[in-house]
């Protein structure tokens, strides 16, 4: 999906909420346990429930390596059932030498090798330029670079000053010179508000995945402030506020209510920037 | 295992040799292709026939998740296959917010959970202290922290000067008070000659997992003129320059001729250095 594809889906959905499929075995109801594969029929009643208000997937990897084989197949059954018209993120938070990022590549992008194939990929900066080099390989397929993420060990290295500003700045300056932003997005974390009008200007034309509404404490309107541009160019991610919002056997719905009460607010959002 | 075990199977084999599995299936031997799962079977016999000559295997994630479901399995098999009195590195380079990193640590840490459990992982330390501690709770299990890696990217943000140095640096003195040395070990790429004095003065007690000897262009001599301590203190790994010796039938002897010529140029640099 490219940049003018998403924004066209955004202004159709009025939405540009991502929802983060995160399942823990231990936190979902326990009426879907006795289900073959527990975190896919969560996976899947979530996304029946929401598709139609929010504009991207973004299942964190973390959450199905730690179930093993079955994790991962529940990571593969998710992905073919988000529907095709709807973003995928695969967070994985990936980066290695060249020839080896090439084969996280083929892992999330290339569904003959690997069996999924998703809009893009979430992937760290510390090993630099040929470290995220493969992943611009693909067409239409992008790269999310972790910039300034809303945890709080956030601190240790990210602020730190370098001669051009703080490292996370020069992340998005540096990176900037190897894709634009047809290609190329931030993960920017909805705690960081004070700091989101800066990341603005130095990326203006960036989509910025944003991870941190809700259970992290982050605010959507202050996000929205200083984020948005003229085509949109946020992806809010809620991930426990909506997938956990019930316990019982009315889950999705639930789960559904909370999409609702983001979309509806992305909505009044978005009209009031006169993007809709 | 602990690193004081560690520094007595160094002793006993006279060798601080990492073997690298990172298997391509196109390049791998074409008479294996014929075996239910190629790559394990090529991991087996190049483990059978280096064993005796390594203190650790480290197997990268991303060949092994660029299969897909069919390469996660064999990543497991592979684990399962690693002798228990040698080391066992994912070389993963995972890290993440606090609770999404307690996944990970399931995934490589948590046999009962994901039916692996290594004795350590590769973190990237871009998201900081919350990213890495969740590792840090299994007791005898190791993080091996990305620091100056062996690629050209190095030079992107890892050079970047801060006010108390380069980034690389800072890495290993903010993560220094973390962890010590007997749970955190820092990445250093073979390819950092004149930087390796300088890392070690940084961290005098650490273990460094050197990559980039052999193919990356590294050299050993020069890695252990700088790097080597009194516990021996280095892991030098070679991948592609031992997994990929012989193409043919007798790839596993080629393997064990070139294991073999690094563990003779390590039993005289530690005899040398009067640690055996």
């Amino acid at each position: 999906m490219n940049k003018k594809q998403l924004f066209e889906q955004i202004k159709s959905k009025k939405s540009f909420l991502c929802v983060g499929l995160d399942p823990v075995l231990e936190n979902i109801p326990q009426h879907l346990l006795s289900h073959e594969d527990p975190v896919f029929e969560f996976n899947r009643q979530i996304i029946d429930a929401t598709k139609d208000l929010c504009v991207a997937y973004k299942p964190n990897t973390a959450f199905y390596e730690s179930g093993g084989l079955k994790g991962w197949e529940s990571l593969l059954k998710t992905w073919a059932y988000i529907p095709e018209d709807i973003f995928s993120i695969a967070d994985a938070k990936r980066g290695d030498i060249g020839n080896t990022s090439a084969m996280y590549a083929d892992a999330f992008f290339n569904k003959e090798k690997s069996g999924m194939s998703f809009d893009a990929i979430t992937v760290a900066p510390y090993m630099g330029r040929d470290s995220v080099s493969p992943f611009l390989k693909y067409e239409n397929k992008w790269v999310i670079l972790l910039a300034a993420t809303s945890n709080e060990g956030h601190n240790d290295f990210q602020l730190l000053q370098t001669p051009k500003g703080k490292l996370y700045e020069q992340v998005i300056r540096i990176s900037s010179t190897w894709a634009d932003s047809e290609r190329l997005m931030y993960v920017v974390g909805a705690t960081r508000g004070s700091e989101f009008a800066n990341i603005r200007s130095l990326a203006p034309d960036s989509f910025l995945l944003v991870p941190g509404v809700g259970a992290q404490g982050g605010s959507l309107a202050e996000v929205c402030e200083f984020g948005l541009n003229d085509h949109c160019g946020l992806l809010v991610n809620s991930a426990r506020g909506i997938i956990y919002a019930g316990k019982g056997e009315d889950f999705a719905e639930k789960a559904r209510e909370e999409a609702l009460k983001l979309q509806l607010e992305m909505q009044q959002i978005l009209e009031e920037a006169e993007l809709i």
